[in-house]
């Protein structure tokens, strides 16, 4: 069981600031987890994460399980070992990267059969199965394995994959408190899509099964934004108020900010990184695409208030050039840049708590901001990247 | 003109060590350059090129003059405000770019006119031009425009390219000269492929112009490594003792210890950048390749003995997961590696200079290699890269 503790609270919304243990050391929340899907957070070093003030990464099962294999992840005694990432590390369980990556899949009680997107090898992902390899992962945050839906799922589809999902969960929970020897935090994973009644019915069986801590899975799925908040606002309340509640996959910093005030304390998504990759560039106004023209002799950094490593070093010229010019130096420095602000955002938002003065840092992030532009430059739609093995 | 002063001989070979000053400080030869073709050592950042210890890099004119182009380079006073790099900068002329990537050339005793690799627009790249770009550029050592010809080519095609190279390089020098205020270095670039009476011939043509500096261009064009040896070893010591020798794209670790064995100073080359990002690693054995399947679970690093950043964190078995994942930062990671491999190197036949044991050095050094793979890992043969913008 991790250490939570709660140490200041928001006076005017639920927002809170806490203090959670891990095996690998303390973590601040409210909190920022960059995604590192296979064992590296795309282009950066851990030293790079340290500094840009990451404290935990997320690192995905069904990846590390295909590849590189667990029989390799042993001889490191888990995936810090093997990554060379010192702080704390939160697995997800499969479950989700099955049902979007995995071809072929079938959902019995048993678990999830399904064909690797690799090499087309077949597999089935038990409850038991996702948690002995977070255990040989050696993560400091297990999830449990959960049966995800597709948005919008007719409320008896979500019902069952609710039930199913609670059945896993106290299978996984079995798996878990079996295992000898030093282990993470287990979390369950609260569903029941965008429907309040369904969710509440999650939270109270999953609670029954007493977790160290609950996650919502399900959000960010396609709904528009009030309807996550509203969802998050119905259930988060019904959480244990002694444990940590992370929302999963999510979200633009918008999101972050909006459920920060609704009680959240745990982010990861890949946006930061993805968006970094398409030349998208986060700031306090909103997004910057550092392709555009406008930028060609711009002698400034992307956010003069920036205090990151690309910012304190380099122009928006120089930085549209990589990006013009397909270099690999494009996106680690682009990455740099949105990790730094996502994590600075949680940072003033924990201050902003600390302070009691939450909903005035809400006001004024909202004031701030442009509307993002509706096209998130969809992956499909950018140029190729150049081919990191071409000459020169 | 750069201050160039041998400090020490080898009294076996025809080795040396220099200190040449530039504009930005001096440099210790013999030297190997990393190429930063297009303001940037592919996937590395000015610190890991200066923590790897390489003290002077490489920009192209070809690529620089088409993109991001003069007007935005101007802007940040020249390349190493652009790309932020603190240490001297070499540039090549165009030229040899103009006759490998780019379209429709047509060679005038006015210049070359050319289209643009990137967008088909039409330019003639002049002596004058050539040098005026790369004056704008900031370069500490320029090189004059020169006319390569391709291997093996007729006695006659030679003698004339080297003629018109001469006449080049005196527009070159009168362009140089006329310019006021601070400037780099002008090389001269001696031609005449693999015919000592010709390169014998280019070499009083340029010393008559009087260099600052001599280059060996026109070599590693496809000839065998004896016959590059026995040119330069022909040619060198027709140049001025009191100027640096620099031998233009070459080569592996092999050339570089028989060239400085024959009196050159200086060198640039792709290979242990572009081999890196194929996943060829050097070692004083000879090339590793991390993707075998023997590296599947070696926690050793690739070089026990290197003291580089990757060798120093992490495990072929990690770098092999890197590679096969197609994840960016294996580029980065092995790049780092290779670099410090050739730095080092560089740095272990200067000291043996230094301390007149340069042939032992050469003996030691030939006996620990087994031969390269005969396939240098051809680009189109590997597996396509990741596409940095996709999810994860």
């Amino acid at each position: 069981m991790p250490d939570f503790k709660v140490v200041a609270r928001s006076s005017e919304t639920q927002a809170r600031a806490a203090e959670l243990s891990t095996l690998h050391g303390p973590v601040a929340t409210p909190v920022f987890m960059p995604v590192g899907t296979q064992g590296t957070v795309k282009a950066l070093i851990p030293e790079e994460l340290e500094a840009l003030g990451a404290r935990i990464i997320l690192g995905n099962t069904y990846h590390l399980y295909l590849r590189p294999g667990m029989e390799v992840i042993r001889r490191f005694d888990g995936l810090h070992g093997f990554m060379g990432w010192r702080g704390p590390i939160l697995t997800d369980s499969g479950g989700f990267q099955v049902f979007s990556l995995a071809a072929l899949r079938r959902v019995t009680e048993e678990g999830v059969a399904f064909q690797s997107h690799i090499d087309g090898s077949r597999h089935l992902l038990t409850p038991e199965l996702a948690t002995e390899v977070q255990l040989t992962l050696g993560s400091d945050i297990l999830m449990c394995l959960d049966q995800c839906v597709a948005f919008p799922a007719a409320p008896e589809d979500l019902r069952r994959a609710l039930d199913l999902t609670t059945r896993w969960a106290a299978r996984c929970r079995q798996t878990w408190e079996a295992h000898d020897g030093p282990k993470g935090a287990l979390f369950g994973i609260v569903q029941g899509g965008m429907d309040p009644a369904l969710r509440a019915a999650s939270v109270g069986q999953l609670r029954a099964l007493d977790f160290p801590g609950y996650a919502l899975g399900g959000l960010s799925v396609g709904e528009p934004p009030p309807v996550m908040y509203a969802t998050a606002a119905a259930t988060l309340p019904l959480l244990p108020d002694d444990r940590p509640r992370y929302i999963m996959g999510v979200g633009t910093p918008d999101d972050l900010v909006a459920l920060v005030a609704r009680g959240a304390d745990m982010f990861d998504c890949v946006m930061p990184t993805r968006n970094a990759r398409n030349g998208q560039f986060f700031t306090p106004a909103g997004t910057l695409n550092i392709r555009n023209a406008r930028f060609r002799q711009d002698t400034s950094p992307v956010d003069p208030a920036c205090d990151c490593y690309t910012c304190r070093r380099f122009s928006r010229a120089y930085l549209r050039h990589l990006f013009i010019a397909r270099e690999l130096l494009a996106y680690r420095l682009a990455s740099i840049h949105n990790l730094r602000y996502y994590v600075r955002l949680l940072a003033a938002m924990r201050r902003a708590i600390l302070d009691d003065r939450f909903a005035e840092f809400q006001r004024a992030f909202q004031a701030r901001r442009q509307p993002l532009p509706a096209a998130q430059a969809p992956v499909g739609a950018m140029p190729e990247p150049a081919d990191p093995t071409a000459s020169g």
